[in-house]
């Protein structure tokens, strides 16, 4: 069987699992004090150009959304959301369960755009009764999204300088980041997300590593962090755990960080130049790992039989609403078989 | 320099490491539904010889407690703990940041007693205005202690009657447990635990795995708790990180787990046994792997030149009050080495 | 000035403040336990039918809201709701802020169906990652709605039917009750609310009390509610504030209740009739005391020199989409004065 | 019977149920913009000298305790609090319900002293792992305090002192301030609280009011308060509700406040000079309106058989740890009949 249903379905780069054994019996402080941790931390800020940048390692992107949201806002306030983000469907309450309204804004092939957030907060502030109303305070968005898009540089400009103009903050969920940076037209780079967010992360668990997401905030952006994490359950005591991936994926200028998100990507654009190829019909070309397509009914029985995929609707006539998800470690052969039986 | 600080200052058994590596680039589904985690579930429901125990796995010991709790109580209610429980002091108000009072009362050496149980809930119940008050709903105790001590069989079967009597339920923190089940004199098995209590933990990071805690829960004790974990940010995408150690500890009878908690009992007794010999005061003596040890100035100076130990007091003849944590990992030589300082 | 903003705008009727002052410096227990709330309890489970009923008092909507839907639920559930529903809007994320995600489905004229939560809980199912949301547990709904339409027993029954399928509870917001009992057209009463319904409460505040809303509960739906009440900080000291507009509502057969009612129902229609006799455009009718219309640029104007509205938008043209709120205290001559201008 | 349990067995003073009697059909603004509650926001700012201050009125203590604790803190925060402090005990663990540990030091007569916050302080910062605790935030006191007594101004200059060199902040829980005011001794004025308190409030449930408690703070104190407020239900709809009590309260320079206070002491002091005539034992002698005796089996049996007071202790000899509380409505013909009882 091939697994193509998501990006967390095999281990960890094998460099990863080399130098978690070559450091293995080496004593060193417990919660992040750990020399590979701190030396994560150095690599970060510099492939970032944010010297001056705090990072923040946690375990899981559910976690790290929800504390970081908590985080940055008051116990009055919301995140504004487009409809099809992670953090309004499928983490379980987890924003709210901090006592957080996710405010919900309609999106389109999974983004958020400028005018969106910027007609949400008139009408918000024309509502004569929005003190009444949980306080908009950070626009959380994807890159790349729930359905494989991009933000373009422009477009993140845009919804910054939106923010800026309603006192917003803005976060970014780089969980898929890898695949992002090495996205099919991509322009957005590492430094731009830290000079544009107040605070970002860039996703381990799904490019790669066994666990870990490393959080890049601007100074003072989540105050006392080390206790709320803490408090969240969300320090590893053996830091190494989550600052060792992190030092292997950005030594050597990144190298190992692009290599995941070269792979993913070239293995799913080959998947969906198949798809096109064979005319299937696809809403929205993704640049990134993640392919939607809509596979007629004969075919997607097919390719159950021995692939593992995502189908997100059934249609009345049986096709099916699919996604297929490659990673770091998809390989050509995992797509010739596929596309073998299509 | 040698570590005798805490637990968690090296990585994990080399045969952990060694199945991360042989299992890599199998492909299995995510959210613990891969074959070790489902694997190691059954081996611990053996080990604890409760067929119907549900097991799940979290990251860590904060994240345990606070969300074990949280899914154990009603929103009104709160948790009996000892003074000197970990969840009352260096967690960081994780159990009230999830909305419930830590209910303290004095324990000895570490340790609640069922009188002491007793005579709390006959005081709150004679307080007239006791709805007035958070509902006493869990006790809390850990085995070992925070204090290295160990709750014997007879006092556990105590307690659970105290709960039984006053609808209480019982939760025990079993960071240490390795440590407690290898403990000199110890006469609580792992199936005493699943029998008396409604959950506990069996620990992982501080014993020998990079991180992983296992609950097991009495049927029905946890409801719809995989949903709770991710909510709480404490489902791992990659379920196998925290099965495999678990599966690896557990198989072959428990052996490499028992091997954990002996290694770290007999160099802790060693160590404990040249304080004693050299006449230092030692208030009470520890079975498990944490020694607690008043040092003269002199020795504790010299030591701490060679050694990073923990300090817990600074008394006014300059003389400490210290604790030396051994582990899994220690070896002879390390104290050895120590004991050549005193 | 006349104020038809909202039906908050006046204090209580006398006879409620007459009662006040008549059992002033009469010494009785506090919270909920004086003489006069004890006949409030019994009064309401008289109106209602429901002799097993328990009867909690609060003091406002958003608070009843809040508290009553976090006392039906767990910490990973969450609230069916109609978009345009009470909770989902103006309480400032009160739901949210204990913990609960307000799960939104599409409503016309301000309710629920039925098919729409049917819909709902099919399509969530359908999700094979429903264990990674919250899960769908109560279903909220207003009587009359937030656009001041009734939901006739035919309705109700078959939500109720829904519910009994997938599982739900049933609460109801009658923050306007009093409205709705004496709507034009309604078929609702207590009685069929204490049986459909989990929990249901019966508006004081906004029906010709000061304040007070009476929560009525079957058996066992919200448990230990006095310590939830006083954990959130419902309820009042001396209970008698909220106890005694009950007293009074509530003897003599509801006579007060329903005399608020009906003053509000007949105030409102009379306006609704001249709105639609001078042919201002009303998209959907209101049976109760909250009337709807769009009214020209000119007329708006001139009404809002004399009179205080709500304006819920402006047309491009002008022109305003409003509410005119009357209640209890409504009289026929601020109603005549309105129509004069129109 | 006479109800001598606690301070809220009354209703209020004639003059406010009179003034809602006279107020009662004019149409005002809802939420608290009704002129009667701007005005009482303006007499209590006169009061304190304290013409920045914003002014909140809420509805009861428990609910202004945890309400504006939240609002003081963030999320990693928590409250120094003396052990007998209400908010760590009887108000069912609502400040933990809102995530905050209350961090509890040892009190003499239900007082802190900056002493032992001092200590605590210093205590806190010793310990290596403090950023593994809740952070200390704001330091809670009672004027007067749940055991009758006052703090001195020199005193609450002490703890302002301590505050400002740990950056925490200082709150006075004011339920009972009236009986502070005019407590016997007592050196400090509004003015005073207002100047040295962040936040402090003025009591009114207790003090003759039916409901309401009115919050001062410093401009800043209490970011977005509004919006808090209603978050947490405690927004009366009918604003006037709890205004026009303290509108009446501080009207002719706060007479019927200071009138209040004075009926309550007089009365408790009389009580206690026969207590202590008779040479019942007194522990600490109360300037305030509660008064703890130990009452001798026979007296306590013959009192309690015509007088309803709290008992907190049964002592071995059948003795009997009583408070008695007066309040704005005691009659010297109550405490005379008391009095006839001993």
């Amino acid at each position: 069987m091939i697994y193509m249903g998501c990006d967390y379905q095999e281990g960890a780069f094998p460099q990863i699992l080399a130098r978690y054994g070559e450091t293995n019996l080496v004593q060193q402080p417990g919660y992040g004090e750990d020399v590979w941790t701190k030396r994560a931390r150095d690599l970060i800020r510099a492939a970032c150009r944010a010297p001056e940048a705090e990072v923040h390692l946690l375990v899981g992107g559910t976690q790290t959304n929800s504390i970081v949201l908590h985080g940055m806002m008051r116990s009055w306030e919301g995140a504004i959301c487009c409809d099809t983000g992670h953090i309004n469907g499928h983490e379980a309450g987890a924003v709210e369960s901090k006592g957080h309204k996710v405010l919900v804004v309609p999106g389109k092939d999974g983004k958020l755009s400028a005018e969106t957030v910027e007609a949400y907060m008139k009408d918000f502030k024309a509502d004569d009764s929005w003190m009444h109303c949980p306080q908009p305070a950070v626009v959380y968005l994807s890159q790349s999204t729930e359905r494989g898009t991009l933000y373009t540089l422009a477009e993140l400009e845009a919804i910054r300088a939106v923010c800026d103009r309603w006192n917003l903050k803005l976060f970014c969920d780089g969980a898929r980041l890898a695949y992002a940076l090495e996205g099919v037209g991509n322009d957005v780079t590492l430094a731009d997300l830290a000079r544009l967010c107040d605070v970002f992360y860039i996703g381990g668990t799904k490019c790669g590593s066994l666990l870990g997401e490393a959080v890049v905030a601007k100074p003072g952006a989540l105050p006392c962090f080390f206790t709320q994490q803490k408090q969240q359950g969300a320090v590893t005591a053996k830091g190494r755990v989550v600052g060792i991936p992190f030092e292997v994926f950005f030594e050597n200028d990144g190298a190992l960080y692009r290599e995941a998100g070269r792979t993913g990507v070239r293995t799913a654009q080959k998947l969906q130049d198949a798809f096109i190829a064979k005319g299937f019909r696809i809403d929205a070309k993704s640049p990134t790992n993640q392919v939607f397509v809509t596979l007629p009914k004969d075919v997607a029985e097919r390719v159950a039989e021995k692939v593992i995929y995502s189908t997100w609707k059934v249609n009345d006539d049986g096709s099916r609403f699919c996604r297929f998800c490659t990673c770091w470690a998809t390989t050509d052969e995992q797509i010739d078989a596929i596309i073998a039986l299509l």
